[in-house]
């Protein structure tokens, strides 16, 4: 939980082998030579947020950024998980996005139910993408929150699916301090505002979708989604 | 999960034994008669937000809503957990007091710490007030989170505890899946964004607070303090 514990943390897509040099994109470049106010000589650490997790040593910190990687480990993804989540209401997926990022959830799964459909997906995708690579700057991670576009909760349930195990928040389910989810890839469902309707509630039973619950008390949409998201990362190595 | 699953839960200071009547106070009269339209005649929930529990009835919904006591139930207070929470970033705390608040916290008591100290809390408090009394009535609660003034670590730490475990998240700590907290008051210490110095860290180990970490990556104040609160409430019968 300390800021000032580790070194920064920058993303940078192109990062090669020990010895090779880029420059930092114009967002990065602003953060290490305005914000953190790094000079030549400075080591920081630097992702592709695709399991490359980089040490790299600023060379020129002017209006761009350059840096020499100095060692290089692809860092295995932690077990994923997908989180499908109805529409939370009003703005609220998008602190949501953040803190799922943080957490270190795979991947983010708009789902649209009877009740309730995402709405403006393509005007609030460019803002996710900004809060996810916050996330995981801010958590110092290797891999990023993949988002997906929205899709329909029947869609997602015929298609195929790898996961070991599958969940679903509900206040009548399991409770969560009770369940170890297995080694492997999860998906965690989570319904819309008000709720999944009862023949969706059937079919994602008929899906092996086990009920869990985070407490006795009714939760808002995205605070069951991040609750979600806790339980699995309280389980990680 | 679902909003339309239950009746509306309405927040009444002064509820009486079965046949009293009240007027609810002008915030909730008018989510009562405008916002979910009750008419004379219908039922819904209201708690004090100090363990009652009520079933009422409607009987007039004009500007002022008259209620009267159908049944009363003294709900009895979940295992509480006080919130010792160093200050997040910017207001960061506003969703964070929501959030506790629907998970069911007993108690968040702001921290002074060596490195942040809370500014603005009295500009600060009447905003927490009401989104602790949204997530109460949101989550159908019958405590309300406690909103307590902010102390200085050491002062808190000084003062005589009722705990039967203390926790303070740290991602070197032991995994959350693997502790199992007591049955009892707890209290859960996250650090300030810049998070707790080492002479705040060596003096929380002196009064046993025990490290826990919830997944292997950074978390910012406000997350930490969530995951703390799900780690609680998922423990919750």
């Amino acid at each position: 939980m300390r800021a000032d514990a580790s070194p920064a943390h920058v993303f940078a897509t192109d990062l090669g082998p020990p010895g090779s040099r880029l420059t930092l994109a114009p967002d990065e470049s602003h953060y290490v030579a305005r914000v953190i106010r790094a000079r030549p000589g400075d080591l920081l650490t630097a992702t592709n947020g695709r399991g490359a997790r980089a040490s790299v040593e600023v060379v020129s910190a002017g209006r761009d950024v350059d840096v020499v990687v100095r060692a290089l480990e692809q860092v295995p993804r932690p077990g994923p998980i997908a989180l499908w989540c109805g529409a939370p209401e009003g703005d609220r997926a998008d602190w949501l996005v953040e803190k799922l990022a943080e957490l270190g959830v795979s991947e983010f799964q708009p789902v649209d139910t009877e009740r309730v459909s995402w709405s403006r997906f393509d005007a609030r995708q460019g803002r996710w993408q900004r809060l996810a690579l916050a996330g995981l700057k801010q958590s110092q991670q290797a891999w990023r929150l993949e988002i997906k576009p929205p899709r329909a909760l029947a869609d997602l349930l015929a298609a195929p699916r790898a996961a070991v195990a599958c969940y679903v928040g509900s206040p009548a389910g399991q409770r969560a301090a009770d369940l170890r989810p297995p080694v492997g890839p999860v998906i965690g469902a989570i319904g819309p505002s008000s709720g999944f309707s009862e023949p969706e509630l059937e079919a994602l039973s008929r899906c092996d979708f086990k009920p869990v619950r985070f407490g006795a008390q009714r939760l808002r949409t995205e605070t069951a989604a991040l609750a979600m998201g806790v339980w699995w990362a309280s389980q990680e190595a």
